[in-house]
């Protein structure tokens, strides 16, 4: 197997295979530079042109095209001229394993490239060390998040996404052709993650593809984007799953900053800051007041006991003038503008919250109801009864009090690096008009 | 917080909460003794009937139906005459937090049930303790599995499973209404797996859902399914893919035997099993002569050059006679009956493999085509050139050589436990006839 660049170090003088993507050559008077790449970094191939030996290494690598990927067969020798770490690779044999055609554009300058160019052709965009970052920035995050609910006991459940009745609310979700009936895609696994409490798992989780047929072409939305979502039982309150949700948050930055926080702030310009524990949490009602006070802003009528975007970028300023928090979480919802499976207390006051993180709502979560009469009757009086009718069966058999909340990845990880839009930050973006590649 | 079971011992002689479902209520004479459940195991609740202050107490749970949730404090005290652990908790206080109706079966005696009931059942059927089991040995493999790879530099990537074009082969394909066209369900993760490769990760796995409209009824199909999925760049030959799926499969089992493997034996009667590598290695055409010679078995005309079920039965059978392995690969498989991405050497010799474990082919591994000329001959000789033309246009601006395999999680935890079908897999299965719950 290969020697990847960050390893090369460690073995000086040896003679070893490296491969990677031809990222430039430098044809001079005496000398051929190569500089070659992968995952890892970047290396120097140098080919001194008086060596009769290096007359078939000159030949082919005269003839090489950009990011064509070669496997190389040299030593390595340390040269403290050379820029890429003070080494340089000698070779004696070069073999070409792909051919590159010429690149439709330059994916080191992308600025003038038109974002849906970029999507065409991702596999390239993608070898921007920015957009490469952005994956494994993704990757390192859900790992965190995940060790840290592996240790606290939480089992990792797959949900099915095709799914016999459109769940929640009949809109916004896909039709599947499913033999000779319909099927449709699951917009959430919410009820199927409560389905494994009532099973008696205590706590579990998802990471998996969630479906929405919305046609909106905001950057925030897409038609399929990655959840992550969980669900506990026994908790007293939703307090309980706003303490968790930190925790999860803390756990999940601290590693990112660890791993990635110097590149990051490099190339992102934005400093992955972990917060402190409790996050600010603050009525709608005296938010509402705040954002008036402190902006003028007034909440629109429609969107009274809720928030908007604009208000969500507002208590982003307000949270961190106040709390010196980039997080802010805010509770006493309006019970009519939230699901029907959100807990209400005897007095009708929602048992849930909302977290804001940068001027974006990255999470909306709760106490769930977990009492089947007052299920039915929220569903009912949401006018959902008959939707839902099926999912509420598993209630009926003793379950116990739970809560939980989901996250969207993509919104977080674009949030964390402070990406324009999801087009960006996704592997493959979908969007209303969006399928490929 | 409620205290779990499994650590009511540490908090001896204290006041605390217990929350958990009721498993059974005994009434005596002198006392009523109720047993909890929760994820963790059972506890006793001891109520002397004599005890003036206890009446309310025993007027709730002399109420309560079995299955019920209730939230209890409660003092915790030894006493060696229990067998829940010598512990019981003196409760001063209960709460019904839901309440069961008459369960429809007894998930504790699952012999006669039917397996569309308990499916259409599935949070009854879970509560069964092997059942539970099921769902936390699957994590707890995933998690092993996962660990390893982040451990090897892998990246995590999640890949849209709404596709513009039918991948792979037309058919077995579900069609999506996807506002004024069509859209399809990715079938595997495959090509984009690649494509990341492509776009300079040079490790890469997913864990997500992949759907198949097979209208097969077998126990080891389904139409979805959680498929673990990786592809590795700058491989040398398709033993380095073999050799990292040993690592990875000995990963796995390594924690699942650790922290399952008892109860595993206990309940499944089946031994966690750490096989050594390299596991054997035969090619197909002297399996076939092996199964001749010992078991007198022709592979049918139709199966030249491949498996069939009866097959991988025999091969495990050989493979534990002769190498006292559990697992196998098979290698020299007929290009013909393998997919076009599969790479083929100067002779046509195809460079991939199956894995058969415990009698069941589980992985289908390769170092793939990564050149375009190749590709595009190798898909035009299987009449899918047409088809699979858009998603290898990724393959001509510099692709390294790579290679990969799938496995099928629920599959795999299928074998480990020896489970007679997905049926009983599957957290919620999905197959022609069901889409619920």
């Amino acid at each position: 197997m290969k020697i990847n660049v960050n390893e090369l170090s460690n073995h000086l003088n040896e003679e070893i295979i490296f491969s990677g993507f031809v990222d430039a050559v430098r044809d001079k008077k005496w000398v051929m530079f190569v500089i070659l790449r992968d995952a890892t970094g970047k290396v120097q191939l140098t080919i001194e042109k008086s060596e009769e030996a290096n007359k078939t290494l000159l030949d082919i690598m005269s003839e090489v095209t950009v990011d064509s990927t070669v496997r190389v067969v040299g030593k390595v020798v340390s040269n403290e001229a050379v820029k890429l770490g003070g080494l340089e690779i000698i070779p004696s044999k070069i073999e070409v394993t792909s051919e590159a055609l010429p690149l439709p554009f330059d994916y080191n300058n992308l600025d003038g490239v038109n974002i849906d160019t970029r999507m065409d052709f991702k596999w390239l965009d993608m070898r921007n060390r920015r957009n490469t970052l952005i994956r494994q920035v993704e990757s390192c995050l859900t790992e965190g998040m995940r060790s840290f609910l592996y240790e606290n006991h939480f089992t990792e459940i797959h949900s099915p996404k095709l799914i016999g009745t459109a769940s929640e609310s009949g809109s916004d979700v896909f039709e599947v052709k499913y033999f000779d009936r319909e099927a449709y895609l699951a917009q959430s696994p919410q009820f199927y993650k409560q389905m494994a409490l009532a099973g008696g798992l205590d706590r579990v989780f998802e990471v998996g593809p969630v479906f929405r047929a919305e046609k909106s072409n905001t950057n925030r939305h897409a038609t399929e984007f990655t959840g992550f979502d969980l669900e506990f039982a026994y908790i007293d309150s939703y307090e309980d799953v706003m303490d968790l949700e930190e925790d999860l948050l803390i756990a999940g930055l601290k590693v990112v900053k660890e791993r990635y926080g110097d590149e990051i702030l490099e190339i992102f310009g934005k400093e992955v800051i972990i917060p402190t524990k409790p996050f600010p949490r603050i009525k709608l009602k005296d938010l509402y007041q705040q954002l008036h006070d402190r902006y003028q802003f007034e909440i629109p009528k429609e969107d009274i006991g809720d928030m908007n975007a604009e208000a969500e970028k507002l208590t982003y300023k307000f949270a961190m003038e106040e709390y010196n928090s980039e997080f802010i979480f805010i509770v006493d919802y309006a019970a009519t503008k939230r699901p029907f499976y959100h807990m209400r207390d005897s007095e009708g006051k929602l048992q849930g919250y909302d977290l804001i993180w940068r001027g974006t709502e990255i999470t909306s979560g709760a106490q769930r109801e977990h009492r089947y009469e007052e299920l039915v009757k929220n569903a009912n009086e949401k006018g959902l009864g008959k939707d839902v009718e099926f999912y509420l069966q598993f209630f009926q058999y003793g379950c116990p009090p739970h809560g939980g909340f989901g996250i969207g990845l993509d919104r977080l990880t674009m949030l964390l690096l402070g990406l324009p839009s999801l087009k960006e930050t996704q592997f493959l973006f979908r969007g209303p008009n969006r399928l490929t590649p």
